[in-house]
C-alpha cells in the first residue's frame, strides 16, 4: 500500500500545513519516505466534531455490529501483510519475529474485545423490580453502563502496533462505544497511517459514521494538547513519559469540564532476590535477569530496573555471573536517536549519583543508536537516602540494590513509588513471614505481582492488571491491558420506571437474562 | 449520652486549640451546647497517622469480621435512640420523621454493606489458569480489589446521618477495608459525636485498630484542605457545594501523589413534561410536582429545580394549580441560617436574571430561617441565553422554561451540564420518537432517569446511580448512593504465580470457588 503522509479525519485525507516529520530508521539513521505532515487545530477541531457526531450513532450500535468492526480492523491489520511489518521494523529497528508477534498480540487484542462486548458483561446490568407494596414502595430501577463519549489515543513509541493507533486504548475505547481520535506516534508515522487505514477501511465497510475514527499527526505537541482540552474530548488513553503524562493530566484537570486521563507512565519494577533463591541457583536467575533486562532493548513499560538483594556470598556468585552475561552481550537497536541519546544521558545521570559503582556494561555498540546494556549498583542506605534512583532509565538499565539485611527491603518498599508490577524469587524453603510482609508491602505499591518470573511479557486476559498506583498510571483504579481496559471508557446511568419501549434494549424484560446481571442483589448469569 | 464538644481521634478524644462551634437550632436561632473546639493540623496528622497504621490489619480483616462490625456501628446508632434523634432535630430544623427516616436508611446502608462485604463480588475475581504448553507458556494470573487505603470523608450539612459520619462514603470505604477519617460538618457537631461514639465504640468492640475511624471538628476550611492534601490519605468522599468540592479536586490534583475525589456537588434535576402528559392532568401533576420542590425545604441534591414544558393552554393549567398549591403552602425551617440566607440571595440573583418572571411564592415565613417555596418562568430562548440559570439554588425554588416547540427542549439539553437526574412526565400517548430522543440526549447528561416520578427520594439499592457528569459530581464513573459505591475506594492487584501459601485467602484454589468469578473469560457464580 502506498502511504501518503496525510493524516486521517473520517473518511477524508487531509495534508496538514505545520511542520513536516519523517520517520527515520535508527538502525541507520536515514529518513524515510513520504514526509508527514503536521495538522493544525482547525484539523484536529474537525476530527473532534466527527468523533463527537458519530458518537450518537456508534454508541447505539448492538453488540454484534461492534464486535465485527473489532474483528474487520484485525482482519485488515492482517491483510496489510508484509507492508506493514517491514515498514514497522524499519521505524523502530525492531526484530521481525518482535514485530510480527507483536501484530499477533494486536489482532488477538482486538478480537478479544469483540469477545467482550458479544459477552455482555461490561454493560454490568443491576436490576432491582419494583415493589409496589412496600412502604414507600420502591420503582423499578435499572442500570447499565454507556459509553464515556469520543476518547483521545496517544500511540506510544515502544509498541508500534499493540500500544499505537489499534492498540489496547483504541480497541478498548472502540469496545465500548467511543469514537477515538488518535494521536500519531510521531515516530513511526507510517505504521500508524497503514494501521489507521486498516481501521477507516473498516468503518467504512461497516457502514459505521466516519468520525468513529481519525488519526492526526504532529510533529510537536500541540495538537495533542488541543486534543486533551477539547470538549468534545471525554476520556484519554496514553502511554509514555511521565513528563508527557503529568503535562496531560493538568490540561484535563484545567478543563471547563474535567475527564479522566489513563495515563501510563513510568515504571522500575522493583524484582527482590530472596536469599533461599539467591542460594538455590545464583547463575541461572543472573542469566534469566540479563535475558529480561536486555529484551527489546529495555524498552518495556515493565523492565526490570530495580534489583534489590541480600549481601553475601550467593550475590557475589549473582553479580560474578550477571557481569559475564551482559559483558558478552551484543546491542540492540533503539526505537529513536532520540530515545538512545535520552538512554545515554540517564544512564549517565544515575552511574554519577553518590554511592552508584556501575557493575558492568555490555559490549560496545556497533552501529547507530544501539544500546549498551548496563548493570550498576548501590547500598540500601545510598538508595533511601537518594529519591532520584528511582527515576526510571528507559533502556537496558538495571540498578542493583544491595541490602545488609532482609528487613531493609521493607523498608526499600516503603520508599518506593507507584509501580507497574514488583516480584519476588524465593523457593520452597523461604521465609514465609518474609515473603508475605514483603508480598503485603509490594501490593500497595503495584498493580501485578510476580513470583519467580520477570515482568516484561504481559498476557492479555481478565485477570492482567497493567496499571498500578502514581507515578506508575495516573488512575491505579484501572488497567490498560486486558478485557477491563474497557472498564476505563464507561460510566453506569440508572433507569427509574422507564417503560419498556423506552427502555435500552439490553434492560428490556426478555433481553436482560441473556446477559449476565444482578438482581435484587444476586447476580445471575446469561440465560 | 453526654456530649463532651470533643474530637475523636482513635481511641482518644481531642479537645481542639482551634475556634470554638457550636451548633444552632435554625428554628430560634439558640445556640447548643456543648461548645466544640477545631482541632489543628498536628491533630489531624495524628488521625492520619493511626488510619496508616490501621489500614494494614483493618483490610486483612476477613469479610465477616468487616460485615459484623458494619452492622455493630448500625446497632450502636439504634442504640443512641432518642438523644440522636431530638439532638440531630434541634441542629437541623429537620422533623422527627425525617430524622427517624433516615436513620433508617443509615442503619439499612450499614447493613446492606455488611451483605456486600459477604458477597464478595466486590473482590471482583479473575483466574486465568496457567497454560504451560502453550506457545509462550501463559503464567497463572489471579486478580481481585484491594482498598486504595484511608479515605477522608466531609459529612453532609442536608443528610445529618445518611450523608454524614456513617453515611454512604463512609459505610462503602469501611466496607471496601479503608479507614475513614470524617471532617465533620460543622452545622451539626452534637450528632456528628453521637455517630462518631457509635462507631468507635464498635471499632473498639469488634477488637479493630483504633485509627480505623477518627471524627475531626473544625469550624473552617483549614482541616478538611489539610485531610485532602496528607500523604496517608488515599481517596475523599464529599458531598456538598460546587465550590467546596471542586476546591478539594484543586488540592487533589496537585498533590505530589494525585488522589481521587468523589465530590457530589450540585444538581438542577431538569424535568420535562411532555404535552401529553400535560394533557393529560395538568392539576395533580402540579400539586406532585409542588410536594417534591418543597419536600425538606428543597435540600436535597435532587431536588427538581428545572422544568421545561411547550407553552400552552395546558401549561397554563399547570401554572395556575401550582400557583394555587405553592401559595397556600407554608414554610419550612432551613439546615442553618447561613442555607437560609444563601437561598434567599440566590433566588433573589434567579429572579432578576433578564427575562426571569416569579410566577409565585409560598406563604410568608413566620419564623427564623425559613424557606419561602418559589417558582419563576423564564423562556427557552431566554434561558438558552443565560448560562448562569443553571446555577443551583439550594432550596425550593423551581424555574420553569418554556419551550415554543418541543424541539427547543433538545436545544435545552445539549446546553445543559452534568445531571444527578433528569426527568420525563409522559403517557402512553407520548411521541414515542421525541421521548426516546429527549431520553437519548439526557443520558449523556446524567446519572439517572426516571418516567413519570420525582428525583427526590433515593433507593439505596443495586441499580441505584447517584452519580453523574461533572460537574454534578467530580466522577461520573461512579455512585455515591448503593452498592456499587464500594468500586470507588478499591483497585485491582493481579498476582502472578504466585505460589498458594503466599495468595491472599480469597484467591487460593477451594476458596475462590465460594465467590463470583471470571475464570478464563467466563463468569462463574459461587459454589
Amino acid at each position: 500500500m502506498k502511504l501518503t503522509g496525510q493524516s486521517i479525519i473520517g473518511a477524508t485525507r487531509v495534508t496538514g500545513q505545520g511542520d513536516a516529520l519523517q520517520a527515520i530508521d535508527p538502525a541507520n539513521n536515514k529518513t524515510l519516505d513520504p514526509v508527514y505532515s503536521s495538522v493544525q487545530t482547525q484539523d484536529a477541531d474537525r476530527a473532534c466534531e466527527l468523533a463527537r457526531q458519530a458518537f450518537g450513532p456508534y454508541r447505539k450500535t448492538d453488540a454484534e455490529t461492534r464486535a465485527r468492526f473489532l474483528e474487520t480492523i484485525a482482519d485488515n491489520i492482517m491483510d496489510l501483510g508484509d507492508d506493514l511489518v517491514e515498514r514497522a521494523m524499519a521505524e523502530t529497528g525492531l526484530p521481525q519475529a518482535r514485530i510480527e508477534g507483536e501484530r499477533g498480540r494486536t489482532v488477538n487484542q482486538l478480537k478479544l474485545f469483540a469477545g467482550v462486548v458479544r459477552s455482555g458483561r461490561w454493560l454490568d446490568l443491576h436490576l432491582d423490580p419494583a415493589l409496589p407494596e412496600r412502604q414507600p414502595p420502591r420503582p423499578d430501577l435499572r442500570s447499565r453502563s454507556v459509553p464515556l463519549g469520543p476518547v483521545a489515543v496517544f500511540g506510544a513509541s515502544n509498541f508500534p502496533l499493540a500500544f499505537s493507533v489499534a492498540g489496547g486504548d483504541t480497541a478498548s475505547a472502540l469496545a465500548a462505544g467511543c469514537p477515538v481520535v488518535v494521536k500519531a506516534h510521531p515516530a513511526h508515522p507510517g505504521t500508524s497511517e497503514l494501521v489507521g487505514t486498516a481501521i477507516q477501511s473498516a468503518v467504512e465497510s461497516c457502514q459505521l459514521s466516519e468520525g468513529v475514527f481519525s488519526l492526526l499527526f504532529d510533529a510537536g505537541h500541540k495538537i495533542g494538547a488541543h486534543l486533551v482540552a477539547h470538549p468534545a474530548i471525554k476520556a484519554v488513553g496514553f502511554t509514555g513519559s511521565r513528563s508527557g503524562g503529568t503535562a496531560l493530566m493538568a490540561i484535563a484537570a484545567q478543563r471547563p469540564l474535567p475527564i479522566p486521563v489513563y495515563a501510563e507512565m513510568s515504571s522500575i519494577n522493583p524484582l527482590f532476590l530472596l536469599p533461599d533463591a539467591l542460594a538455590d541457583g545464583p547463575e541461572t536467575l543472573a542469566d534469566n535477569y540479563v535475558d529480561s533486562l536486555q529484551m527489546g532493548a529495555g524498552q518495556f513499560c515493565t523492565n526490570p530496573g530495580l534489583l534489590v538483594a541480600q549481601k553475601g556470598p550467593e550475590l557475589d556468585r549473582f553479580i560474578e555471573q550477571a557481569k559475564k552475561k551482559l559483558s558478552g552481550s551484543g546491542c540492540q537497536t533503539m526505537l529513536t536517536p532520540g530515545i538512545a541519546r535520552a538512554y545515554q544521558a540517564s544512564l549517565k545521570q544515575l552511574s554519577s549519583v553518590k554511592g552508584v559503582t556501575t557493575l558492568v556494561q555490555a559490549q560496545k555498540p556497533e552501529g547507530d543508536n544501539q544500546c549498551q546494556g548496563a548493570l550498576l549498583s548501590t547500598s540500601a542506605d545510598d538508595f533511601l537516602d537518594s529519591p532520584e534512583l528511582q527515576s526510571e532509565v528507559f533502556g537496558a538499565a538495571g540498578l542493583l540494590v544491595v541490602c545488609d539485611r532482609t528487613d531493609q527491603m521493607l523498608d526499600v518498599i516503603e520508599q518506593l513509588e507507584g509501580q507497574l508490577t514488583a516480584g519476588l524469587h524465593l523457593t520452597d524453603k523461604v521465609d514465609k513471614t518474609l515473603a508475605q510482609s514483603l508480598l503485603d508491602a509490594l501490593e500497595l505499591k503495584a498493580g501485578r505481582l510476580l513470583v519467580n518470573g520477570f515482568p516484561t511479557g504481559v498476557e492479555v486476559c481478565g485477570a492482567m492488571v497493567h496499571g498500578g498506583p502514581y507515578p506508575a498510571t495516573a488512575d491505579g483504579r484501572s488497567t490498560s491491558v486486558g478485557t477491563r481496559a474497557i472498564e476505563r471508557f464507561l460510566r453506569p446511568v440508572c433507569y427509574q420506571n422507564v417503560p419498556a419501549a423506552l427502555l435500552p434494549a439490553e434492560l428490556q424484560d426478555g433481553e436482560a437474562e441473556k446477559m449476565p446481571r444482578v438482581v435484587d442483589g444476586v447476580l445471575q448469569l446469561g440465560e
